[in-house]
């Protein structure tokens, strides 16, 4: 598939610190980075920038916060034409620790929220612009909110601000190509002039087949994450997004590279990707809250029947 | 997706048999035997029926040959609505091993073969079918046959054979949903009386998305595997085909409790699934073998970027 207009965002960092409390080493970092400029990718999220108040830094890495010094010494050095960014998370985030854009390493910042917490979004993100950044907003959770919410929604996003791209973020891997269909029209038919991104989990192995359904529906950033490292069953796999698209800007064998060198070790010690408690929750369409808390302890983690059971008791109900 | 005609067959042990060399213990098939009668699941492979002139017993597991009478006791005393059958590969089998079937415990005899040598397999097929065997005609490689070779086969499975399905089978787990559309449209204008199935691989994540997009374009028969396990990256995962389908027979509880009890250790001794070796030679539409022989060597398993410059070098020969 080639448009030129479709973009990359890797969020390695950012979601696949979810799984390592962001812990990632510096020369790992850097690791990354490098190869992320080398392959052509368009945008990098570094992680997060965190409440040090609710998040106290002792009990966290680095890219949980994103300091501005912190990941301009990280990145010194390298060569790139990528633009930086972080996300917040609505009620996560003290403004000001955020600079204004002209003394910031960042271009972008991206705001998650529900679909019902819109409206803080909305603050957060003209806050943003006023600073001079570009922002986005990513909604969460889609698979649970495609009704006439989200239409609301999106048409308070049209209105009420100047962020250059809307996301349907398919938190807990859920949704099949026909949902794809239903909510690019959705966001087509509410969005005038901003960008549609979309940013999967792989919960059903169908985070990539998404992406590429919502790429020929027409959204234009899309999100992933080297080898799909990313909370629970992880995201798009850059690799194959990447591979997939035909611009001759990209080039996937660096990626190849820092796969070898650094996430075969990771995966070693992390455990991320397919795996049944997930698949469980994404096909029930819930939260991966309790798989992820079964998958932490070794007597429950394949007790499947049972966590089956739990999410599906309702049905039997009298 | 609720459609009365679709049905599911497993070929765990066919299929995820290459992993293994077909080294199932009996009580392990008999749990999966078992795991898939209580799913509801409609058709099960077993195995391959091979020459044991070219492939000595001595050195593969009992389901390469599927004898009647091995399979009859392995399945003694449990319930099941299942029909049974094997696969041959076209110049690997002895016909006179092949009993009439209604002295047999299978009900249909699957032929796999390349588009070139669909008239090996309609030779083939007709034999089972004068032996009184359903029969289905499954075409490999389907990713590097998609030209006019593929009508001229197709026409003359319609016109000289008796087979119930004909199956698109993604051997090298390349083709994305628009192939899926392609390949249906080409099917569906050839075959007039005969079911379209679809059995993919898994190199780039995609065998279950586009199982789905066959689902949706008219395939009524899908292939599918327990945990995905299958050649190099597996096949499509069936709990995940199960919890899509949303035909009240199946029961996707079965298929997790044997995962636990069961595939979670294999995965221990074996592996299969998404790795990069794999994801290379799907994204490139070539044969897994450089990978599978890559990935057997401890010091080149992570020569993720000689793989890909090996598999793409004429592009840059002058």
């Amino acid at each position: 598939m080639f448009r030129e207009s479709i973009k990359v965002l890797d969020c390695t960092l950012r979601d696949g610190g979810i799984c390592n409390n962001w812990d990632f080493s510096v020369e790992t970092v850097r690791a990354i980075y490098k190869a992320l400029s080398d392959a052509g990718v368009d945008y990098m999220e570094f992680g997060y920038r965190a409440s040090k108040k609710q998040f106290p830094p002792s009990e966290s890495g680095l890219w949980r916060y994103c300091d501005d010094d912190v990941v301009r010494k990280a990145i010194e050095g390298i060569e790139s034409n990528m633009k930086l960014g972080f996300m917040v998370d609505v009620g996560r985030v003290e403004l000001d620790a955020v600079l204004p854009a002209d003394q910031s390493v960042f271009d972008f910042i991206r705001v998650a929220c529900y679909v019902k917490e819109v409206d803080k979004a909305i603050f957060l993100v003209n806050h943003f612009n006023d600073k001079g950044y570009n922002t986005t907003i990513n909604l969460m959770a889609i698979s649970q909110s495609m009704d006439v919410r989200l239409d609301e929604a999106l048409q308070q996003i049209q209105e009420e601000t100047r962020c250059f791209a809307v996301y349907a973020v398919d938190s807990f891997g859920s949704i099949y190509c026909e949902d794809i269909d239903f909510i690019m029209s959705k966001f087509q038919s509410q969005l005038k002039d901003k960008i549609i991104g979309f940013h999967g989990h792989n919960n059903q192995q169908l985070a990539y087949a998404n992406s590429i359904q919502a790429i020929i529906r027409g959204a234009d950033i899309l999100d992933a994450t080297i080898y799909g490292l990313g909370r629970a069953a992880g995201n798009c796999p850059l690799e194959l997004l990447l591979s997939f698209l035909k611009n001759p800007k990209y080039n996937v064998r660096p990626i190849l590279d820092v796969i070898a060198s650094h996430f075969i070790p990771l995966g070693e010690k992390i455990e991320w990707g397919y795996l049944i408690p997930y698949m469980i929750t994404g096909a029930l369409n819930e939260h991966p809250r309790p798989a992820m808390t079964m998958m932490d302890s070794p007597t429950e983690r394949n007790k499947f029947r049972e966590l089956y059971d739990s999410l599906t008791s309702d049905e039997d109900a009298p």
